[in-house]
């Protein structure tokens, strides 16, 4: 397929990748030159405006939040006037609910077809052609783009018609990995603060019940009380804690831990912890137990 | 070894068995005799009383709760009455920080010598000699009931010479699975709500970076709304979370996602939950949300 | 002076009526024209446009929210399109922290002058001309409107230079209101199913340290659980903690009550209470200890 | 009649003076004998013994927690042991929920009845013989008592027949002002750092619908932000915190604003806030916020 493919940060220069790798005719675009350059070196073709990557059957976009993603669709020389009805834009950002409504509204006006596809997974995934991917749309748009996520994934669940539904599920699974991390933070203060050794504890944890990743990548984190650099920086857990309430006030859902985790994200920034890794909330449950300085 | 168990639950006549099979001498004493005699028929020599399970190397405890304990250990012919000095007394039940504490002065004040050892596992992992030990005491204690420990268990951590530590080990990974079962219920609540199916949405986190035991474990009875019969009661969950947090308030630890599991044990239970898993609490962020009825 | 008053609700129609008594040349306009006509017959000139009430010294605006005070200032034809150098555009609507930034922002670029002067106080206050007016924009701004004040209120505050300062202050009222609501129904709930008479306990904290005017008029609803007709509607309380939390957002504040609150609203909107009385939400902490259906 | 009168602190040696002036004859018992001969030279006769306090129709007690009160309830030589079946013992300390229904027990076995009647109103109440009284117990023995409260106090209400609503009920009064040091907490964490002065503020509140006392006290020491002397220890309010959860897991009630009371307070005592009056919790509000640092 004559794919586009808009972003190539450490996500989107993977999927690109793969894309070529699995015969795809792939053109790329992306803000800053250097990347693009890299992906031509392994036979991408280069674009110089977002318009010239829109000609083909596909164009994925991969940015870095609701801005970007808008700003490339929507606007003047944007995705949708420079496409034809024929191209399915997936969008496998981390974006809010509300704009993949819209942007769900923006294509179908002008009779074109939009796929929610965000992706779990760490840019090691997207290199490995590894990565799981949620999606959602019309059923013919899906149909059409599976090879897109065959050549990108391991799997591929398609979760509803309605593009906004995969956004939730990712949203919502960040939601998830921010109540691991509060409720190790929480027991981690508990027994420290009873003479237990916080790695000592992790080691306990992750070889019983716990034995999942996000309990050894955030664990490890958390007993080093370890938060520079930041491998996802605090606003941005931040923005996404707000993303997954702004979805459920939508809804209607309240969501207990949620907000906790607002109210930890805005005292952790209210103290200057803007370079913090997001896993840094957890070190103000051991501030409150009086065991820990957690000054950013 | 000569080695007395008391209580032979699911998981402590599991336990016994295995110590008889890695060669030990072991006298069992139960409340009600029959489990005695299943023992007796795989070798274990049958006590009348809990003094009669006294006499050798090691006196095990595999009781309910606190209650039991501190009656089985604290009585008149109870454990302290009926032990020499050389005797240890292995308590593998889940019990209060407050009474492990109690159990240790007492020992102490009696010349005895008193390890907390609860374990992690299902009944299947003791009988298997599966389980994960926390042991915690007095190293000299330690040692002389390493082969114990080796017995019935694949792993021993050894966290502290205090033993109430191990106790609060233990207890905290009960908070952690309530934190999973309340922030999956507010997960659920939500994508549920959004038009994703609970089951599909549950492969997704497992297959991704929630691959642990208790998200496949709990996600399922979430996602199925089946509550009944009850593997760990409502009940015994409302009160673990209470001994959670006594521990954290002798320690001076706030706890806030603990404080919002008790609150919802509270309701559960003035709802008319108390025959239904502990599970069950996640039903309560889908009725808020509308979506479900929680009626016990 | 000569005055525009735009917004002929309870709270504005007797604004407008005591501008009048107190000798000012009052022009009115309202969106429906019956209100209008009954200021007509009190003495004010009759407004067919916003414009219209737009030439003269002062325009004053009470409307139902954000998307109502933007619509007729920022619109064509509105006050900023309509007004001069001279006028001052008092706004007195419960509006957010950020429209009454844009607002500041729009008239200091069409080099306007704007106060932000919401109010509390009740309809019946408004026709007394019993308001306390919270105020706050340029020192020389304010100067020239203190006239307006003093003929609609009993008392006037000016909180700071900062428009939108005034706005927050009247915000956070309402979310000391709330909080009055929950912890009056937690209270409630607990004392009932302790065997107190709900009357009597509130008679008991009316008469002690809880004698203030909220204690009364929420206690009493509370107590009778009768929260229709609604004096004030849940989406409104719902929409105001919002518009709390959204200022708090951008100042980084943490206020986990007002989170507790937001959670209550989104509840018991999605039980259907949407014609309710915002303190409904008190309903909640008696349905949770079973005490009480609160079906909407 | 004849009242023994048991605790002459600030609260007691008030209600021990009002009831002689109003023509009991008062025997008084304190465990320091200063307090005891500052009475005996207003008119009271001195007891050496709990014992010599008792002979008469009422015996009320007015000490400072659950453990004074046992010790001399229940203890050798306590009032059970040291009363008939006429007198009537008032407690008038604020005790749990917990040691009235136990108190009430050991009366009734005893053949002696017992009420129970906090009070409201600070030590210059008491003085003034203007407290409020919550009284609760059997009809008759409530009737026999009537005059004691009325040489007391300003107003009686009698709540229930069983004694511990009446501590209940003024246990709730707590946590009603604990919420009231919260949310004014939250409120001005969050106009201070938007650029309002917080005594301005607090005179806008306590103008306007929050008029209360318990506003202005409590208010005042939170817009000074000085805790210090402590007009009621931090380590009281947890522990009066501690007896409303108590009770409302008793009785099954969720309370999330008691919840995150006791989590302030559990913060609060472990960075070291031992010796501040109990409305410093409102201070973690703003060092959440960045603007204030709470260091005790």
């Amino acid at each position: 397929m004559r794919i586009g493919v808009i972003g190539l940060g450490n996500m989107g220069a993977g999927i690109a990748a793969n894309l070529i790798k699995a015969g795809h005719e792939v053109t790329v675009y992306n803000r800053s030159r250097p990347k693009v350059d890299a992906l031509a070196a392994q036979g991408a073709q280069a674009a110089d405006t977002v318009a010239d990557a829109c000609g083909g059957d596909v164009v994925l976009t991969m940015l870095a939040d609701d801005n970007a993603v808008a700003g490339v669709t929507l606007g003047d020389d944007g995705i949708i006037a420079s496409s034809g009805s024929d191209t399915v834009h997936i969008s496998s950002s981390t974006i809010s609910v509300g704009l993949s409504k819209r942007l769900t509204d923006a294509h179908g006006d002008a009779g074109q077809k939009f796929v929610a596809a965000p992706v779990f997974g760490r840019p090691e995934a997207a290199a490995a052609a590894a990565l799981f991917v949620v999606a959602a749309g019309a059923a013919d748009a899906v149909s059409v783009v599976t090879p897109v996520f065959d050549a990108i994934g391991q799997r591929t669940f398609v979760v509803a018609e309605d593009p906004s539904a995969a956004n939730l599920v990712k949203l919502s699974g960040n939601f998830l990995i921010g109540s691991v991390i509060e409720s190790l933070g929480e027991a981690m203060a508990l027994v420290a603060k009873g003479g237990v050794d916080r790695h000592q504890y992790l080691d306990i944890l992750t070889s019983t019940l716990f034995s999942a990743p996000v309990y050894k990548t955030y664990g490890g984190l958390i007993a080093n009380e370890q938060f520079e650099p930041a491998g996802f920086a605090a606003p941005l857990g931040h923005k996404d804690i707000g993303l997954v309430l702004s979805a459920a006030e939508e809804l209607r859902v309240p969501l207990p831990i949620a907000s906790l985790l607002r109210d930890r994200f805005l005292r952790l920034l209210a103290e200057g912890g803007e370079q913090l890794d997001w896993s840094a909330i957890s070190s103000l449950a051991a501030a409150d137990a009086g065991t820990s300085d957690h000054s950013a």
